[in-house]
């Protein structure tokens, strides 16, 4: 039967450094790098294969669905990249640092615009030093300057029903190394979640969440790797 | 204008255990890293920015497509992997040591199966320990028991004509990772090598080799990056 592997990437610099993170192309850690290949031996031991990837086409990601497919013996498998499952824009915010973000606009503005559903960030200036808008990989690409979770599902999943959706139809067990939104899209989507509730919703890094199909392509209920 | 990147694979780990290794799919050394790492930051300071990349299944070559990739920046660009693009298969001296092979064969037997551009090596014994043929990334394919570079350049040929260079002609620069005799296979084409002169042709690992196409689709002289 069909299954999808959801896996968010390992620690980034960014997490690290508690920084606005968004379509800035920051490397994974040493430690997110240990995320990934544990998310790989992972798969090896439950005896879970992938045999389709999809990822962004940011690094973190990239590297950590390189090493999980390594680390599984699955590095020959067809991958494909897209922006649409690229982490939320987080527009003028990118960048930043947290805490002082907070401190520049308060805890409640900063709030809202973590946690609101459809509340986007002020958008990206232009000219600003985090702007991919000239970044080869989106050349003819309308690169958004700023997303709320609302926006980034609505890019999210109609690539969902377009190209992933089919390969898992076909019986294929897909793997998606993507970012804590662009995951969130998906887990919204198949485990039935609200707006509301979404946003709270955590995904940890490097940790494979799991989705088994019936004959009907419905998604049975999502569970980690590690406690099946 | 077009233009065409080789590389062939950096050190694996039975290029330095001198054993034959064809489709076993064995692990870049720490070296082998290390070349692709250089070939990456080569390309990114010569300016030569991939935009399309092929590989085989095997993972000493997609390892060092990633490495280069990454080290050039361009980890987000698309990429293909085909098992027309892996090793010559060495039939049934795979896993042997090169020095005993030929203490067992005669030096003579040996060069013809190392370097004859017609002549295969023995066929790979049923339920050999290296035999590739119940690998899954091999499934539906009519896996060879053994090839001469004559048979490898019958698979790779029609590879290159159907999926490679229409790319090339859409205007892309392509990178491709590969392995000794599956580049031998491209660069006698490209370079109108004689069957007697190929196979001696050696084809230095991580060191990337480039055409540059004219308008009418034919291939200039190649040229080491490095010396560009």
């Amino acid at each position: 039967m069909p299954k999808l592997i959801l896996v968010r990437h390992g620690q980034s610099e960014w997490n690290l450094a508690n920084r606005f993170t968004g379509w800035w192309d920051v490397d994974v850690t040493e430690k997110g790098v240990e995320e990934a290949k544990e998310a790989g031996r992972l798969l090896k031991e439950k005896g879970v294969f992938p045999t389709v990837a999809f990822t962004s086409v940011q690094k973190r990601a990239i590297k950590t669905l390189h090493l999980a497919l390594e680390y599984c013996d699955r590095l020959w498998i067809p991958e494909t990249k897209d922006w649409r499952l690229n982490e939320r824009h987080y527009g003028g915010l990118t960048g930043l640092n947290k805490q002082e973000t907070r401190e520049k606009h308060g805890d409640e503005q900063v709030h809202i615009w973590r946690r609101s559903f459809d509340v986007p960030p002020p958008p990206m200036p232009k000219g600003d030093q985090y702007d991919p808008g000239n970044d080869p990989r989106y050349a003819g690409i309308d690169v958004p300057q700023t997303e709320s979770l609302k926006l980034t599902i609505e890019r999210v999943l109609p690539y969902w029903e377009s190209d992933i959706l089919p390969q898992l139809a076909a019986g294929e067990t897909v793997i998606i190394s993507a970012h804590g939104n662009s995951l969130r899209a998906l887990v919204k989507h198949l485990s039935n979640i609200s707006d509301e509730e979404i946003t709270g919703l955590e995904i940890p890094t490097g940790q494979p969440i799991v989705y088994d199909f019936d004959e009907n392509m419905q998604p049975g209920e999502r569970y980690y790797l590690k406690d099946s």
